[in-house]
């Protein structure tokens, strides 16, 4: 898959008609190296589970390759949505790009604007060059036709995830868990796992029930998978998650997490939690505070019990999934990978 | 082509999982009837060129209608890179976001950048939904085939043509004419006026010949229509422009005009255009001197000339092309429209 990436990018800085390609596709190169990849290993997951093993493996893996970049496409755009600094332990787009444009003698006044406006089209060359490696990937145009509509649906749904995200983000933290684990459904368990799994089994021509089952295994999957993200994301280690530990604090992420604190909280718990979530100047002193109510109103150990509840799910779904025998053990290994307690 | 663009998203909202949808979607209705729909027109122009007549006009509809949700998506980004604060004589999506925020209760603090990450997610939207209705014009998956490969080319050079202009803008102006010429080739001639027409050729099954045909009407006319374009954001009247009248010049906007005007100026007239052009607060009075300049220096005059020149190439072009008679008697009366001198 690294071979068709490069071999993607170099041949459209080759075909680009000026030299100006590589001052965005470099920043992309490096995006793309950093991830987990978690959702192209689905795709092939998905593709080995309809059965057909190495058969014109080079289009699944191509379509893989898309799935990729795509996912540089929404990280870079969130990137830009959120301000956030970092990505993956590395600058993220937007401050990387101002600080090449003063590099290169731009203005230093113009940095932040042009950093943010080249990181916005650097996510919508990420997005197009995703349909077109997913278009070229050799697929006969009537299997194309059938998995254009699954890739529709994971799009709609990904950015539906992030415009629940947007409406809540910044707000005043809610007790409402059923509304962020709605925003995790759209924003990660269908488009992380359920999607990758269908569009890897629909372009080796799975049938309904194979899609199915790529869902009821998917979704809880995924939502699993969040939930110990967004726990990560607040107790996790910053040398390991590659994630400033305090991100999601002062974003005032909307978690599944926090909104269990808020319901449970005692009126000294709710107040930590309404000063001190989504302030910006948050300190390493405050965010103890807010973990410790985390911590003491149940809401760390509820989330956990949710992580097992749904990898059980999961792994439920597969005792009678119609998939290969090997496909089933990798979906086994990757369920425990994906949820397992690192802190 | 309204009724398809309507229903495809009256579905949309009706499918949405929750009720936050309308919220970014009354701003894509809003900015869907502005446009002059030049390229949905050229879509159908080159459907008809191609020769197919009113057979299966749905799906020429439906592609057309398809390249107007991917020009929302082109203004909402490039208002976004540019920070602009109206189009079309409304507000910008992310200045009309803003204030949607602001006005459900949204934190005043964060209104500008919830704005901008909403109209980020906006663009990112109507891209996704214009492949959605391509993909779902009817067309057969044969043809499809076809088509997909002239679209990802369309949006390659569009995004190249952004890319060109994000390097520029906001640097000295230049006096370079052929780069300026550079950047208007990608990003308005061949995707406004060639890529259109050749889709809508394409996609009534048109052979190459006339796809050349195509490309040497549309680029020339592209690069004279954008000409026009520059003149009147200099020179037009805001009332029939929309647009107000400083914002060109107070961008920086590195056009052929300033090219041509920084080629010829003398020292006094070259002060005035490193002095003032790109500087955002720049007055009437000093707008008034820059269009002096670009008068004395025989800019305006060289710009005419350019376009003249390029509209009589288009209309040579129609001359022998393997286009049906109306078709061209269409694209001969859009030649003139489309380049008129109207100040």
């Amino acid at each position: 898959m690294d071979a068709v990436l490069r071999g993607f990018l170099d041949a459209k800085e080759r075909g680009a008609p000026g030299g100006e390609l590589p001052y965005l596709t470099t920043t992309l190169r490096g995006l793309l190296t950093g991830g987990k990849r978690i959702r192209s290993i689905l795709c092939a997951y998905g593709w080995y589970a309809a059965g057909p093993g190495r058969e014109a493996l080079e289009t699944a893996i191509r379509a893989a390759a898309s799935l990729e970049l795509f996912q540089v496409f929404a990280l870079v755009h969130d990137d830009v949505m959120d301000d956030s600094d970092t990505r993956r332990g590395q600058p993220s787009a937007h401050r990387a790009l101002a600080a090449a444009y003063t590099d290169s003698g731009g203005p230093g006044a113009r940095a932040e604007a042009h950093g943010m406006g080249a990181a916005v089209l650097l996510g919508d060359l990420a997005l197009v060059w995703s349909d077109e490696l997913l278009h070229t990937a050799g697929l006969e145009p009537g299997r194309l036709a059938e998995v254009l509509p699954l890739v529709a649906e994971m799009r709609s749904e990904v950015m539906y995830g992030q415009l629940l995200d947007l409406c809540t983000t910044g707000r005043r933290p809610s007790g409402d868990v059923d509304a962020a684990l709605h925003v995790i459904r759209y924003k990660t368990a269908k488009y992380t796992m359920e999607r990758p799994l269908q569009i890897g089994a629909a372009l080796a021509g799975g049938p309904p029930e194979v899609l199915d089952a790529c869902s009821a295994f998917g979704v809880p999957l995924g939502e699993a998978f969040q939930l110990r993200d967004d726990l990560l994301g607040v107790f996790g280690d910053p040398g390991t998650t590659g994630k400033p530990a305090l991100d999601d604090l002062r974003e005032g992420k909307a978690t599944v997490l926090m909104a269990h604190a808020v319901r449970a909280a005692n009126p000294a718990q709710l107040e930590v939690l309404h000063t001190l979530v989504g302030d910006p100047g948050l300190t390493r002193r405050q965010a103890k505070e807010v973990r410790r109510v985390l911590e003491e109103t149940g809401a760390r150990e509820a989330v956990e019990e949710m992580i097992e509840e749904r990898r059980a799910q999961a792994l439920r779904a597969l005792d009678d999934a119609p998939f290969t025998r090997q496909a089933i053990a990798c979906l086994r290994e990757l369920a425990r990978t994906a949820t397992v307690r690192q802190v």
